[in-house]
Parts: C-alpha cells; sequence; structure tokens
C-alpha cells in the first residue's frame, strides 16, 4: 500500500532541508549560548567560515542558490513547543532546569541573524555579524550545511544501487570500530560529530549503532535534537570562542592574560560537577595550567583538543600532582581527531591513572574515506570561528600552530603575552 | 505519518510466508512441467529432501511447526490472473506462447498435492508423492523454505543494527563480486540461485544489482516471480529429473541406455534455438556424448553442471569438433559452484574458443559465509530430487561421484549399462 499522502507532502517541499530544527545543533552551543546571553549579550561579533582544506573548492561544488536556500530555511526556524519544553524540563548532567527561563523565553523567540555570502577563489565567504548569542548559533548549522551539501553535490552523480551499497559500506566500518571499542574495558565515548558529519540521518544512525553496540560505554550525543529523539544524555561543556572573544574584548595586556581565566570564573557561577572542564589549549595548555589560579585545580577535568593528546594528557596530569591533586579522580576528555587506533592507544595509556573520555567527532559520523573514486567523499578540514568582536580580530593559538587563527602579528604578540615558545606542527586532518 | 493500515495488515499474518507464489519457481521446472504434462503426466514419482551437509541438523534448527506452516501455505496457493497472463502472453526466449493453452488451464486450477514430513536424525525427511508434473513443482519452493527457515533461526538471535550491519555487509560482498565481473568483456551471467537463496526479499536485490551492476551482461534471472516483477528474461532450459525418470521408467538395458536421448527428442519436439541445452552428465558426460545420435551435435550447447568444469567444456569443444561442429558457434553454460574466481578463469579460458555463458547460483544469492559467528549462515548442500518413478528407484551418476545418487546396486548398474569408468571425486560446497 502505497501511503499517498506522505508521498504528495514529500514532493512539496521545494528543497530537502539539511537541519530542520533550532536544536539539530551541539549541546555547548546552547550551553555557551546561555552563559554569553548572561554576560555578554550585546557584544558585537562577527563568525566567518573557514576552509582549511583549500583544494576542496566548495564553490565549485555547491551551487549557490542551493546554498542560499538551505542557509534562508535555517532563518525560518523557531524553536517548536516541544523542544521547548525538551530544554526547560529534561535532566542535563543530573541537573534539572539547566537552562534558565529568561534564556529559554528569549531562544523561543528567536531567528538566527542573515548572513553574508561570496565567492572567492573557489571559496564561499561565508560570515555571521551581530550580537553574540544570535550569531554563534550560526556556527555548527552552517557547518552541516557545508559538509551535506558537498556530500549530496557526489552523491547526484550515482546510481540507485551504488548508493545503497556506498551506505553498506560505511555501515560496515563504522560497525567494525564499534566491535574494536567493544573491547576496551571501561570505556566511555560520546558522539562529537554534528558540525562535519556526512548528513543528519547518517548521523542518527551513527548515534543509534553505538548506542546498540556500546551499551552503557555509549555516553552520549552532542546533538540535542538526537539526544532527544533517541533519549540519550546531551553533552558537551564550553569551545574555544569564550576565551577568544573574551580576549579580544580586553584592553591591557593585562586583561588579555586574565581573559582566559575570566571565562572560567563565569562558567563556575553557573556551572559544577562535570561542566566543570577546562579546555587549555585556546592560548597554549603548558602556559595557561601554570599560570592558572588555585580554584582551577579542583575543576572536574581538562578538554584536550589539539597538539599530541597524550602530551596533553602529561601535562595536565603533572599540573595535578604538582598542585597537590590526585590525577585518578579527574576527568580527561579527548576531542581533537580521533579513529579507533588513538582511541584505543588513548585508553590503553591513561585508563586507571585518569578518568578517561572521549568525544569522537568527525571520523564516526563522517568517515566516507575510500569510498568513492578520487575520495570526493572524504571529510575535510572546515570550521566556522568568531574572527572579530567590536571590531578587534580574535586570535586562537592552540597547541598545533597549524591550528593558528588570526592576523599574523596579533598572533605574535599573543604569543608573547601568553608566553607560547616553541609549538610543534601537526596535521590537521578534519 | 504512518500507514496504519499497512501496519495492522502485516500483523494479521499468522506467518511471514517464505513462498508466495506459485511462479516464485525456476523458469526451467514451468518448461520441464509443460513437457511432463504432454509426455507422461500420469507417471507416479516421488521427490525426496537430501540434505548433503549431514552437520547442519535441520530438525533442530527449525521448528517443525513453522515449517509445517510454511510448506502448507505453499500448498494454498494458485495461480494469480496476473501470473497466468504474464506465462500466457509475455515472451521467452523471443518466443510468444511459450506455454500452451492446455498446459495454462492445467495450471490455473492446480494446488500442489500434500508432503509428509518426518524426522529423523535431527535431519528432516520430507518427501512428495504423485504424479510428476504436481510432485516436480515441489522442488524450488520446499528447498527455499528450508534454506530460508535456517536462516531465520539464525537472524531471530540477531539484535536490531547487528542484522543491518550483516546485510550491509553482504551487499558490499556481492557488490564487490559485480565489480569484478564489469570487468570481463562481453560476460554473459544469468541468475540461477532460487533454490539455496539466502531469502527472496535478497535474491531479489541480488538480482536488481546485477542488473544495475552488469547491465547488458546480466542475461535475467531463472526466477519466475522476479523476472515478471522487475521485467527481465526468464532463463533455465532443462535438468536431470527428466533422464534420471526416464531412465528409472526403462524396461530393459537397451532402453535405460537409450533413455536420455528419448528426454532430449521429447524436448525438441517442442522448443529450438537457445532452449536446445544439452544436459550430459546425467549418467557421465563424456560417455553421453561419445554415443549420442548426430542430430544432438545440431542443438545449441551444452551445461555443464558437475565435475571440472574446464575438462567438461573441453569434452564438449572435442566432441563438437570430432563431428564436424564449429565449437565457436556453440554455448556453453556453467552452472555447478560459481563463484567470482571460477567465473573469471573460465571466461578467460573459454571466451572466443565458445559462446560462453554463466548461471550463477547459490554464492549468488547466499553468500553469508563469514559473516556470522560459527559461519552459522553459511549455504549448505540440500537437494529435492526425483528419488522414485512407479516405485522404482531413480538413479544420478553425474560427472562426481560425490553427487552420485540412488542404491549402490543400482549405481553399478548404470555405471555399466553406460560404461562409466573412474571417475575423479570433487567437493561439493553447495
Amino acid at each position: 500500500m502505497v501511503d499517498i499522502a506522505t508521498r504528495v507532502y514529500n514532493h512539496k517541499w521545494k528543497i530537502d532541508p539539511i537541519v530542520r530544527s533550532l536544536i539539530d545543533t551541539d549541546f555547548y552551543k546552547l550551553l555557551m549560548c546561555q552563559s554569553v546571553f548572561r554576560n555578554n549579550r550585546d557584544t558585537h561579533v562577527k563568525f566567518s567560515l573557514i576552509n582549511r582544506t583549500k583544494e576542496v573548492k566548495l564553490a565549485e561544488l555547491i551551487d549557490e542558490g542551493e546554498l542560499r536556500l538551505q542557509l534562508d530555511h535555517i532563518r525560518s526556524l523557531s524553536l517548536t513547543r516541544g523542544e521547548s519544553t525538551w530544554m526547560r524540563g529534561n535532566t542535563f548532567y543530573g541537573k534539572r532546569q539547566m537552562f534558565r527561563p529568561d534564556f529559554m523565553e528569549w531562544f523561543e523567540n528567536l531567528a538566527l541573524p542573515p548572513y553574508q555570502l561570496e565567492v572567492k577563489d573557489g571559496q564561499y565567504e561565508l560570515t555571521f555579524e551581530g550580537k553574540w548569542p544570535e550569531v554563534m548559533l550560526w556556527e555548527i548549522p552552517a557547518l552541516a550545511v557545508l559538509m551535506e551539501l558537498r556530500g549530496r553535490a557526489v552523491l547526484e552523480r550515482m546510481k540507485r544501487f551504488e548508493l545503497e551499497v556506498l551506505y553498506a559500506r560505511a555501515m560496515t566500518k563504522l560497525w567494525e570500530k564499534i566491535e574494536r571499542l567493544r573491547e576496551l574495558d571501561g570505556l566511555r565515548i560520546a558522539d562529537f560529530g554534528t558540525r562535519r558529519r556526512h548528513s543528519f540521518l547518517w548521523q542518527d544512525w551513527c548515534v543509534q549503532a553505538m548506542t546498540e553496540g556500546l551499551g552503557e560505554g555509549f555516553a552520549g550525543t552532542s546533538n540535542c535534537l538526537i539526544a532527544m529523539k533517541r533519549d540519550l544524555e546531551a553533552v558537551g561543556t564550553n569551545a574555544h570562542e569564550l576565551p577568544m572573544i573574551y580576549s579580544a574584548l580586553a584592553d591591557t595586556e593585562a586583561e588579555l592574560r586574565a581573559a582566559p581565566y575570566r571565562v572560567l570564573e563565569d562558567w563556575q557561577e553557573e556551572h559544577d560537577g562535570n561542566l566543570l572542564i577546562i579546555l587549555p589549549d585556546t592560548y597554549g595548555s603548558k602556559q595557561f595550567l601554570e599560570n592558572a589560579p588555585d580554584w582551577l585545580t579542583k575543576w572536574t577535568g581538562v578538554r584536550i583538543d589539539s597538539g599530541d593528546p597524550a602530551e596533553g594528557a602529561e601535562t595536565a596530569i603533572a599540573w595535578w600532582k604538582s598542585r597537590g591533586e590526585d590525577p585518578k579522580k579527574k576527568l580527561v576528555i579527548f576531542s581533537d581527531g580521533l579513529d579507533v587506533e588513538k582511541i584505543e592507544e588513548l585508553h590503553a595509556r591513561f585508563s586507571g591513572r585518569v578518568r578517561v573520555s572521549f568525544g569522537w567527532g568527525t571520523l564516526l559520523t563522517n568517515d566516507f574515506r575510500g569510498l568513492v573514486p578520487g575520495d570526493a567523499l572524504a571529510p575535510f578540514s572546515l570550521v566556522c570561528k568568531a574572527t572579530e568582536a567590536e571590531g578587534r580580530p580574535t586570535v586562537k593559538l592552540s597547541d598545533n600552530p597549524r591550528k593558528a587563527m588570526g592576523p599574523a602579528a596579533e598572533i605574535e604578540r599573543y604569543k608573547r603575552v601568553f608566553g607560547v615558545g616553541q609549538q610543534e606542527a601537526l596535521d590537521v586532518v578534519v
């Protein structure tokens, strides 16, 4: 029996929307958004799309009209009643009413601000300007749209069974990873793959496969819509945009040096427990930890998001020890460029020494490497970052100079102010 | 939107029927059935299920009640109007009205005769007795039911995503075979996999994948229902049951020696062109061809169904040459235990020397080897054969003594009458 109504309804769509919900985004965006809404709601910022994989010419692969339709569709979205109820009523990190009524009221009435789109050298220059709490919400959907449109451009040329076998291969590939992860005693791993996913449906499949395959070892997903739909934990804490913008707003070098710690001071006014996770690498982890005030040593853990992850974890362990803390009680979350080998290696090295957790991103939700000719579906390194705050450029150094961002002169100034010396350059895969 | 009606309707089924149509069978069965209906419609025969893979204990794996429900369901089937129209009106091997009106009328009113089911040594003893044209139609559905029920017993214990990945792996496996076959210039290959398929839906998927993947190189399917549904050629000619029963009915040794040729005399009264395919191995190919009357050398080709296939083809080529025929104009159909390596090898060796074609069976529609623990879904060697005719045992020698069937004394007598000497024993995989 054909469901005629569904068939007709589906054909009425002008496009097949990639992002269909304002909570089809990372949980930490919403947490940070609430924090920004409280502390910096009128700060004017600019976010820009940056494709670090120059050889993927997005403007040649993706039709501009199609891109605009997708972005316009996102601007037409508003929070549904069910989504609002979930955010207001659900338990996050064991806590009810994580989102305050004033924030929810604002969010319920929000539509995303306009975007600016131009083409230059075969790349899209996509920027978002306006008030920080509004503009910041563009990051994840903008990335997801570009990743998926690029994928669709490739899939469009494939035949019915080629497509079916493509997904069969991708499923097999992921399941083989899950079968290996299943062997790791006490593994805790979450999905962090929204921004560079192959597609929403594929991320949803990956999350369900992780749920069945890993059981208790699967700690949840950063994607709020999928967490709601699949009754899973929504996970994530905070990201680089906070120290980057706080730092750009600093008027003196003393303020600049203090800015990354001010971020965390503001953060701990609202949060506790597993939400107290330090992201130390924005301007070099080593110096950040060495110069950290004592109250930071009481925080629950660190997230290692650039540089050599084992080295990053060793640095944190040494730091805790030097400050009289027991690393065994601390949480280390690895979230940079993970795949199974790396997870196995880090799990073997750090289990028992600290509490270990993994935030698995692109190679969970977009490992289509090797599956089509020319590797045209391989993930690539696309980011969308805060590039300006109140007209001043932002800077990120990170623990890998290849991930550094900002004007060269500013990068040098930040290096000097934060005392960052020689750094090891590592390939950025995704 | 949920299609409520479909959901409710699906839950009303007492069972999930494995065979849902009388034409969910091999085309050659229907061709042979028409021939038998014309020449031997009152011959009393017995067909028996034989599991040559003793270690697969079917009666331990498959619930008897379930098996009976499936077999009873097949007995409840009759030809639908659409199926009848297709058989009456479709073109088979370029010819209209392949099926005569008197046969169609009989077939339209047919329900399959009763079956006898017992359990012995962990195996089902499943037999069918009655008039030849009725009983013979049990072979294919009975095999398909047992293969699929055994599969279901394994699948029942698997979880949702395990199942999805199982099929993803099987799809990938088949597609990799198709990608290799695509490289073979001028390949002609057909699906012969109904009897030992993993399931109907899976066979249907395999056929569609072959259609997309091989295009013109895919010559069609032996399965009539799928041929009808997918608008493909229905292919197949004749099988061992004809010479086996003709031989069992012979009263003298002279009649016995002549019986296999009588089968083909009857056959050529009704058919021509690509339907004139000799199946020479029932009582040894070499002697069969050597002693063949001259009119047989005019037939279109041979089907190689046991023994070393290259040797079988060389024997046929030498025979044609010795009788003044040009092998280049002759068709050789390989149909025994094929998989990609073997197809590549035979294609390379015989292309250009004869017209080559392949009937790919079990390892097309049931290659689940290595996909579950204990290889519990690997295909096994199940057959359903004519074992008696008018109370006399039938005999098959074939070109592989491991495929021989019948009482030992009878086998010896047949060997003597047909002059079969030493034979090479080859493993029977499927």
